[in-house]
């Protein structure tokens, strides 16, 4: 059996070696564009800044290790340019040499990725412009800063790499501007879970500008002039480009395969194309999220590397599937950390999911135990099914483990409240006896077992201030003091049964505190006293958070100030 | 409804709490034997240390707090003698004033715990012999240590407070013995997967005795000497007795309730004992095994927490049932991590499941991301169903959370295979983008399809040097010569293709590599050439962690002498 692997990064080097462990007479040929193959993707914003200091820890494989080991004959630096999926062979041009030549398979496997968006405006063919996509790239980013020592970068795009590049540029000494279409950083994130991120990254000195649409690049000596839509230029020595990424599938539409959202290589579960023994897998693909079912384009390398091995097995003869990715992803912003997995609200509307959302602010240990820090924790299940449809974290220390337990439990199917039972690992260096997701799990519990109900930030100002409802906040008078919302009424909840008569009877209660726990309490006695109340989701540290980081940004744009 | 609560630690403190939300007009009291509610029961080795700080901190709730926010009756240094089920009532001793009297109560929730075993031998009343389970032992160890400025301690007992207790006396600057009766520390833990705990701890100084039976104290001056069955005894300033706890159920007992194994307390899933109206819950009680189905004692505060929910709930006419623990623990030895869940090949044996173990040495993040640490992972699953059953990690960073991952698969009832398909948040600082337990998962899956044949470390120097099998290692030269199993002649296994001729064929091939996957890779070259062969679960890596860990122990004492 003669395998065709066009693409020797994740996808593809995964293939490649698994079908060596596989079928030991089978001969394997990788072609890669690049100079690199199985190189590290999501290291490269970390060499940018001097993290990772050796280039040979990004390219660890060489085709000649690759050679020694597996027996696959790599050729880097080589392009398929077309593929006779009729007569299974593809053509092929050396770079270096300009020599083309065509080499037959009897199982092809697709695995160009994704390139980065490079939108077609003036100026972008600047050589102080840069992306972050290929080793290639980052040498010569790097080479620049080294040659070029820039003070400034402006960091076009809020998604991972362009605020890992911001972390790291900055990590350098650079001044850096961050540059978002959208409304937040990291689309994974609700609105309000990114705006911890917006403020930390401010408390880091980068500059900040959301809403903002780039309409041009404009030389100005040895400067680069970010053009924007809302008027506001911003000058740098520098810009990295980081909108995104978009399959590479030129060469499979050529040959005639089938393709889905923007331009991707539609694959069954075995991944294979719609041509025959040609199977296509990583960032090109299209895949079925696993929550929600639909069609979605998954640039992540976890997913990547699993897909190679089932296309390697099925290449092989064996009958493996993919049964689709639900997005877990995770980020270090300096000392903090984001992350998130399944599904978030804007996915869920999208999807048309009837859903149910909570929010917590839990220690990552336990309080008496020194170092504990707060996260904000959100939680997505829906309404009828209780099935977790996704979770978003912000905080710092045990973030990514939380994701990773909330992620195991969505992909075994559990029920929202099934996280009440989760039985979890605890000394007081390392959680709590009831852990953070055991506490999400028993306030879904509370919700859906109508011992509670709800109310959230986005609601809090347009609740009606003329009296026809109640306002409490249960918080103690120094708490209340030090920052409350309009219109609330504070009785700190260990007040609260004497002053029973303060509330009026008959008229619903709206109840806030800190985190959401003490109006949870107050909740419970007001039900139990006849009134009908709701508890404030994610308490005032929760609301404060997102107006704050509102603040920051909003107020910036819409006069076409900078503020931040 | 008037409920009595008998103990007011964890699992009391949970259901009165619960009891109050669910019920604004119940009449609760606890009575509580100590002089202190709700306390941090797995903080008080680190109070002994000096990394908790606060007295307070290890008692936050008071019984005016309990009262302020939730109406609770707590009644501290106040002790239920004697329980009539048919008048439903109990009878209650002040401990302070020796004021006997009576209270009636409709429903009766026992959280008596456990109390330290306490061997009736020679000189255990000693001043200078202490426990660790109230606030008040280690207030009062404390203090003995402020006054008495101890230079030496031998703690007795390798389990979790054993352990936290030496390392956090280590700490304080005390020359410290651990003595353990069984061949090693922490019993979750398999003794391969203990091993390096005790390398670990030797390497911090502390003296490990295993395998040794204390058989009486000795007062000698200012000093106490312990004595063992082996003879060697060891002189020191003061003992800790940290050698299990046992469930304290006397009350229960003499209140005619049926009783279990140690005499705990028998309960159904909705933690109702044998007499109408009493539930009990915590360490007292006996419980299923989530995992083996059979009955088990466990002590841990996360399932305490969740029966007190559980009860409470079921007190106030809701219907929640306890599905029982799966023992997840995890400790903190100075700067590594041991952690489990599920059950050890001990506990599989004794509950006759036919299991298969796995074991590997994952990296805790990305190779080429700095800071990543080793660690080592054994999972096991059952033969037929592939069922998850346990898990032991013990490395430095990101164990806490990888057994939680595996805490969370085996609650969910996950195929072992289905490890594989777990998205969990890859990026370089957190993980690889085929993390740990996904690895185990590629692992098991390799074996359930007949890819590979494993044999283990407990069989290396059992088997044959006659010639009758190949024993052969693939690690490089450089590795080999570093250290190398007796017999085994070595092919690395870049070299092995071209050097197949040397292995006798019709002989079947035992592999080692460092890690167990070079080996693999080795044994699918040379199943695809014809030959049986077996991979060497954990490589040499473990087998000489083992090996080491064995001769600094075991043969220190056959002969008396301890050379540790």
């Amino acid at each position: 059996m003669k395998v065709v692997i066009v693409g020797g990064v994740a996808g593809g080097a995964s293939a490649a070696a698994r079908i060596r462990r596989l079928d030991e007479s089978a001969q394997i040929i990788v072609f890669e564009r690049t100079g690199f193959i199985s190189y590290a993707n999501c290291g490269l914003p970390y060499y940018v800044g001097g993290v990772i200091t050796e280039e040979e820890d990004l390219t660890l494989q060489t085709p000649e290790l690759f050679w020694d080991r597996f027996r696959v004959d790599v050729r880097v630096r080589h392009e398929v340019t077309d593929i006779d999926t009729g007569q299974k062979t593809v053509t092929v041009r050396g770079l270096e040499t300009g020599k083309v030549y065509e080499e037959s398979y009897d199982k092809l496997i697709l695995s160009p990725g994704a390139k980065p968006v490079q939108p077609n405006m003036p100026g972008i063919d600047s050589g102080r412009i840069f992306t972050l996509r290929t080793v290639e790239d980052t040498l010569k980013l790097h080479q620049f800063i080294e040659a070029s020592q820039p003070k400034s970068a402006t960091v076009i795009g809020g998604g991972f790499v362009g605020i890992e590049a911001a972390e790291n540029l900055a990590g350098l000494g650079l001044k850096v501007a961050l540059v978002e279409y959208a409304d937040h950083l990291l689309a994974p994130l609700d609105f309000d879970m990114s705006c911890a991120v917006h403020t930390q990254l401010k408390g880091h000195g980068i500059r900040l500008m959301l809403n903002t649409a780039v309409t041009a690049f404009e030389k100005s000596g040895d400067s680069i002039v970010t053009k924007t839509a809302h008027g506001q230029d911003i000058s740098s020595d520098m810009v990295l480009l980081a909108i995104g990424v978009t399959p590479d599938t030129v060469l499979a539409k050529n040959a005639g395969l089938e393709l889905g959202a923007k331009g991707s290589i539609i694959v069954n579960e075995r991944m294979e194309t719609s041509a025959p023994d040609v199977y296509a897998v990583g960032d090109a693909v299209e895949v079925r999220h696993f929550v929600t079912g639909q069609k979605a384009l998954v640039s992540l390398a976890g997913p990547a590397n699993k897909q190679g091995r089932v296309a390697a097995d099925n290449v092989c003869g064996k009958n493996s599937v993919f049964h689709g990715p639900q997005g877990s992803s995770v980020i270090k912003l300096f000392d903090m950390t984001a992350a998130s997995t399944g599904i978030n609200e804007s996915a869920a509307k999208a999807a048309g999911i009837e859903y149910e959302r909570i929010v917590l602010s839990p220690a990552s240990h336990a309080g008496y135990y020194p170092g504990g820090k707060i996260m904000t924790m959100k939680v997505l299940y829906e309404k009828d099914s209780l099935r977790l449809l996704g979770a978003q974290i912000v905080g710092f220390e045990g973030v990514d483990k939380r994701i990773d337990v909330l992620a195991t439990a969505i992909r075994a199917g559990m029920k929202a409240t099934e996280l009440t039972e989760l039985d979890l690992a605890y000394a007081p260096p390392y959680s709590s006896a009831k852990d953070p997701v055991n506490m999400a799990g028993f306030m879904i519990e509370n919700i859906v077992t109508d011992k509670v109900k709800q109310f959230h930030h986005d609601e809090v100002d347009t609740l009606p201030r003329d009296g026809s409802i109640t306002l409490l906040d249960v918080r103690t008078p120094m708490e209340y003091k030090d920052g409350c919302v309009h219109g609330f009424v504070n009785i700190p909840l260990d007040d609260l049964r004497e002053r029973l008569d303060e509330i009026a009877a008959h008229r619903p209660v709206y109840v806030m505190c800190q985190s959401g726990l003490r109006s949870y309490l107050a909740c419970r006695i007001l039900t139990q006293n006849g009134y009908n109340c709701y508890n404030f989701s994610g308490g005032y540290r929760f609301y404060d958070m997102v107006r704050q980081a509102k603040k920051q940004t909003e107020t910036a744009y819409p006069c076409g100030m900078d503020k931040s």
